[in-house]
């Protein structure tokens, strides 16, 4: 992510001190071998006490060990080293030998030309067992179900002014996503209609007779109908805004720097989610047709929800912006003149006369890679920034971020995949230089050189965007072949075959 | 409108009286001469006073002509009574026989099987043209410009809770139009991007030179390109919004009953303009390709908007509603149980526990056409509606409506178009019988039956689609030849051909 947060880290409360060295991930020496053998920790932990969070960063600091890598990278101390080095950008896969990503994903990253000292990127690839609770429905179990659900899970998340937003969510976010799934184990895997009401407390049989929880008869003739699908969505929905308020809860032990742009990808029974809560992106590659998995979250394209809020609720603009958007900065000379504006309500232009409110700074302004909230971020959607504060004054920007994902689905059975047909997840800083039609061309230059069932492919594949996008060190700079500049940013991408060796089935 | 507000009349403050009559359009005369000859009414006219509005309605009522229809149908008294009736439901399109509408335009239309007295649509087809200000850019006039512009002007307005606000928006709000393009003439007319800033004063020249209005060289780099096409987006976008307070004022008068959906097409120096406030739809079919060119404004398609303004706005919810959504309403007895729900953020369910506070009637409730804003209205953006409020309270609905209009634009230049290629434009009676490739295929049926040189084909093609979503009276109903009941509403149909004869060229 970079340069999307002005002047942020000198406003953060954690700025003082770099973050206390985090356990790796538990799950990962079960990454493939489902139910975990562990208890793991609790996602909705009470919130850290100040006394255990501020003893920490001392730690932190002392160790030096505040950069962590995704575990599955396997990197040594050396290894960890070459991966934190701005000069040299090596391109970070995991190793070849050893036990492979599910799906035979592939998986690239590489570190920023220097923007910040260490990789704001952090990825999660995991598979997750979900133990349902005992009978949320009241209905006696039936016993030739299974006990739980398996869900496949990919993460990639983009941090910015600091990264222990980036690296909380990458620990704990599929947990959450776990906890929303329990109460649905049941209710999933049972093809009827979802029941509209359970009973208060999950496990605690009311009747085996459901009807008196659903109300007469009459009423279910204007019920809406719930689909199985609806339900995914809105656990991954409440599983993005409990990480959110874990991290408000944790950030008061000063533990949670910075904030992240999330994108997940959630496979279960067949349907692949794709929940996406800043500007990383996603794409399908299928037979050389590009499908669009997902949308960015900015000051662009969230203009008007920014707008509306401050329209709404004037008292977080503190005085200093004005919801309304003008295409540059109004002086104050021109006071009385009739200048080009637009308010929540409007996607075209029109002239108003400019008053003296006129000349606060606009909460939305800039174009582009430049646009921002605030003069301060370039992100409208994610996790973190509970600290985050505009420039030189007390004025809190989180009110105007949503933590909420906007989640597309696509179900795989209705497609018949081959071996070349893939999900492209990347950041930012894959996408600032490369299209789509560049990621497709990509994929079937590299996949074409590759066996169909040489799982090593979907690496390889991931380094080629992840170079394609970095470039190479030439005329004091890093340079695409085309001589434009690559990008600066940390680059990080995971390659999902939907088909072929590997697949779900 | 059929069955999309419940128990609004009985609210209204101008139920008592039926409107008085109005005026016939005076631009209709004029219909396809520009300029004008004569001074139309200002659009923005001060509040109408109480004293002068009280007296009409008595008048109204004496004279019994509360009903009127587009003065383009040009129906004698007899010919009015036969559209306004239920029985017969004659499908009614302007005589053969002198002026055709603009571009030979079609238009038919077909009173409601009973559920209103009158005809509740309003339509109007107009060439319109603005005559531009003074200079507004202080810049000395280009003499070998044109002094004005011509825009051509097609709207439907499908009122409810009476035919008042239709009846006014169909007379009046191409003039606001107008208005707002007044300031645009000679910007529009110069190819060069449109300044930021103007003089003050319309028509005083402060300077020739431009560059003081908009600040040293140095601000331009940063500022945002406003193009030609956005400025009569913004001027459509304020010109439905001034229409929509010019209702709120002269309502005081108790003269303007009800709301309505507009929907309006302006073509304007080789672009359509599309703006869409309600349930009324329009597509181009061309080629036998369909190209949506509206998006419909319910309670389900703005759930999220609506539930939004509840949680930030609470005190618009008067303590009888909740924001949340609920699959139906929730029973006193399914206190503490679980029941599925969505909020403003989620466009999935979750189980929450019930609380008191969720058995007060959900804001947003119901599916389909059945879907309504507090029990009351099935659509959520229009003109009008200033006097609704919820059945037996006094809380008020309008500010969940929006009078802002989502403005498509289609480029004529960009596609050579034949006589079978056309826009078409239906109240939502049309749409909810009719599905798009219906719609297309008799486009296809009716136009390959006509020489493409004879204008009155597009006349026959309204007609077959009013006629269509009518059907039949049999078995004591009007029916399809599917045996489906025909739409019960009021239809109104527009088809304008996007090239041919009568084109724009």
């Amino acid at each position: 992510m970079l340069n999307r947060v002005r002047s942020a880290v000198a406003h953060l409360v954690s700025s003082g001190g770099a973050p206390p060295p985090r356990p790796k991930s538990p799950d990962l020496p079960n990454a493939t071998s489902a139910p975990p053998a562990a208890a793991p920790e609790a996602p909705r932990s009470p919130p850290a006490r100040a006394g255990s969070g501020s003893g920490a960063p001392a730690k932190a600091v002392e160790a030096g060990a505040s950069f962590s890598r995704p575990t599955f990278l396997q990197l040594s101390p050396g290894g960890l080293r070459r991966a934190d080095d701005h000069a040299g950008r090596a391109v970070q896969s995991p190793p070849d030998t050893g036990r492979r990503l599910p799906w035979s994903t592939g998986y690239a990253e590489v570190i920023n030309a220097g923007k910040s000292r260490h990789n704001e990127d952090q990825a999660c690839c995991e598979v997750v067992y979900v133990e349902g609770r005992r009978s949320v429905t009241g209905v006696p179990r039936d016993p030739s179900r299974g006990q739980g659900l398996c869900f496949y899970y990919w993460g990639l998340f983009d941090g910015h002014a600091g990264g222990g937003a980036a690296e909380m969510a990458s620990r704990l976010l599929h947990r959450h996503i776990r906890e929303q799934l329990k109460d649905l184990v049941e209710i999933l895997q049972d093809p009827s209609t979802p029941p509209l009401c359970l009973p208060s407390t999950p496990g605690v049989p009311v009747s085996s007779d459901l009807s008196h929880l659903v109300g007469p008869q009459s009423c279910w003739s204007s019920q809406k109908e719930v689909t199985h699908e609806s339900l995914v969505v809105g656990a991954i929905e409440n599983a993005f805004q409990l990480m959110d308020e874990q991290m408000a809860r944790e950030r008061r032990g000063h533990q949670v720097e910075g904030g992240c742009c999330a994108l997940v990808v959630v496979y279960l029974l067949g349907k692949v989610y794709v929940a996406n809560a800043g500007d990383s992106r996603a794409i399908i590659v299928r037979n050389g047709e590009i499908i669009p998995m997902s949308r960015e979250f900015t000051p662009e394209t969230e203009r008007q929800r920014l707008q509306l809020l401050g329209f709404l609720k004037p008292e977080l603009l503190g005085g200093e912006f004005t919801h309304l958007e003008f295409p540059r900065r109004v002086q104050p000379k021109e006071l009385g003149q009739r200048m080009l504006y637009r308010d929540q309500n409007m996607t075209g232009w029109a002239y108003k006369k400019i008053e003296l409110e006129d000349l606060r700074f606009p909460l939305v302004c800039g174009e582009g890679k430049k646009a921002r909230v605030m003069a301060t971020i370039g992100v409208t959607r994610g996790l973190g920034d509970h600290n985050l504060k505009v420039c030189s004054s007390n004025l809190s920007i989180k009110p105007f971020l949503s933590c909420f994902p906007e989640v597309r689905v696509y179900d795989l059975t209705q497609y018949e995949h081959c071996p070349d047909d893939v999900l492209v997840l990347g950041t930012d800083g894959l996408w600032d230089v490369t299209s789509d039609g560049e990621v497709a061309a990509t994929v079937d230059r590299v996949l074409s050189a590759y066996e169909p069932n040489d799982p090593s492919r979907y690496t390889a594949l991931a380094q080629a965007l992840v170079l394609g996008a970095r470039g190479t060190p030439r005329d004091r700079g890093w340079r695409l072949p085309n001589n434009k500049l690559g990008s600066g940013d940390d680059i990080s991408v995971f390659v999902i075959p939907l088909g072929g060796p590997g697949s779900y089935s």
